[in-house]
């Protein structure tokens, strides 16, 4: 696969080594987990907004209320969305060495509304199949009032870059021979055991699909 | 304590009773981990960039590297700062009712620097002893070069909302009939076992505020 270009807002200033191109990596990044923050200009002010993400091959999607604030100020407009794992907290033997393991990506684009509305369908079976695989089918199927309430956006993955940190801390060479303590705390996402929601009719199990989730 | 206010940039348009202005409830949400978005402009383009949030009383703080384009972006214009916690999947018996459980502030405003090398330091002892109580006084001390190559900067939290969502899912009356299976699957954020760097001397062992630490 072509890597992502690298522009002058992918450029890294910093930590260049952290830095990541190749599709492969900022792929696995986005799939690791759904959440993202989608920052976008109203009246030239920014605001950031958590939602999910997917990628369908070279795209990243997400969805939202039609009248949400976000999907409209974001709909064919300049974009940045960011998807950010903690892995740790790297604990070093001076203040300035402490860090943080992580996975991101920022990706920049314009995001498109899709505006057929069974592609739209389409693609949010991709994302409850993507996060609960075969859920989609076992469903009461989506009416027509809930697809115009929704709308899903999506974005070319074009220009972007991932930024990756793993490892211990790295301190000052005089600064090993401090008796301190140093490592990495590990962070980890987890999902616990699935609770029905109370009217879950008799005989009706917890399926796979929820059962086998794994976050992160 | 006085809630915050609502302005046009907080005014939840939908879902609102999921909003929250008072500072209780916005304070509980960023203090329950340090993981922030940025949103800020660089040429009216918007940027989101992921970094660590502490709250000083009625004030927010992070920092960065003094070079880092973050940084230079934010200080003295207007950002916004997003903290979201994922707490849950919840799962429907509709694709359309599918939501998550979570807590999020976003908070609006101009980002200022601490300008005074001293209250800079008082500042970062603030944001390591959080998280890491008591740390900063066994650490080797930051020196004027280090100072130098970071920047903190901060922001009164005076514009600005939480939303949260809790609970089982809500489904339509009708769809409560069928044999779907429906409830939440929790997400929790978890530290591991701490993994020192192979470099600590004998004799020092994990300190309790490393081993005690508890995330999210």
């Amino acid at each position: 696969m072509e890597p992502l270009k690298k522009t002058a807002r992918t450029q890294l200033r910093r930590s260049h080594l952290r830095g990541h191109f190749d599709r492969e990596t900022v792929y696995a990044v986005l799939d690791a987990g759904p959440l993202c923050h989608v920052g976008y200009n109203i009246d030239g002010l920014p605001y950031v907004t958590p939602t999910f993400q997917w990628r369908e091959g070279d795209r990243v999607y997400w969805h939202g209320s039609s009248a949400s604030r976000m999907i409209r100020a974001a709909e064919g407009a300049d974009v940045c969305l960011t998807v950010s794992h903690l892995d740790g907290f790297v604990i070093a033997r001076s203040a300035f060495h402490h860090s943080v393991n992580y996975r991101s990506v920022m990706l920049f684009g314009r995001a498109e509304k899709v505006s057929d509305p069974e592609q739209a369908t389409a693609h949010l079976k991709y994302f409850v199949d993507g996060l609960f695989p075969g859920r989609w089918d076992t469903l009461r199927p989506m009416n027509e009032k809930e697809l115009k309430a929704t709308t899903v956006l999506s974005m070319a993955i074009e220009e972007g870059a991932a930024k990756i940190r793993t490892g211990p801390p790295v301190d000052d060479d005089e600064d090993y021979a401090l008796p301190i303590w140093a490592g990495v705390l590990p962070v980890n996402q987890v999902v616990g055991t699935p609770e029905p929601d109370g009217r879950v009719l008799d005989g009706v199990e917890v399926p796979d699909h929820v059962r086998n989730y794994t976050a992160g």
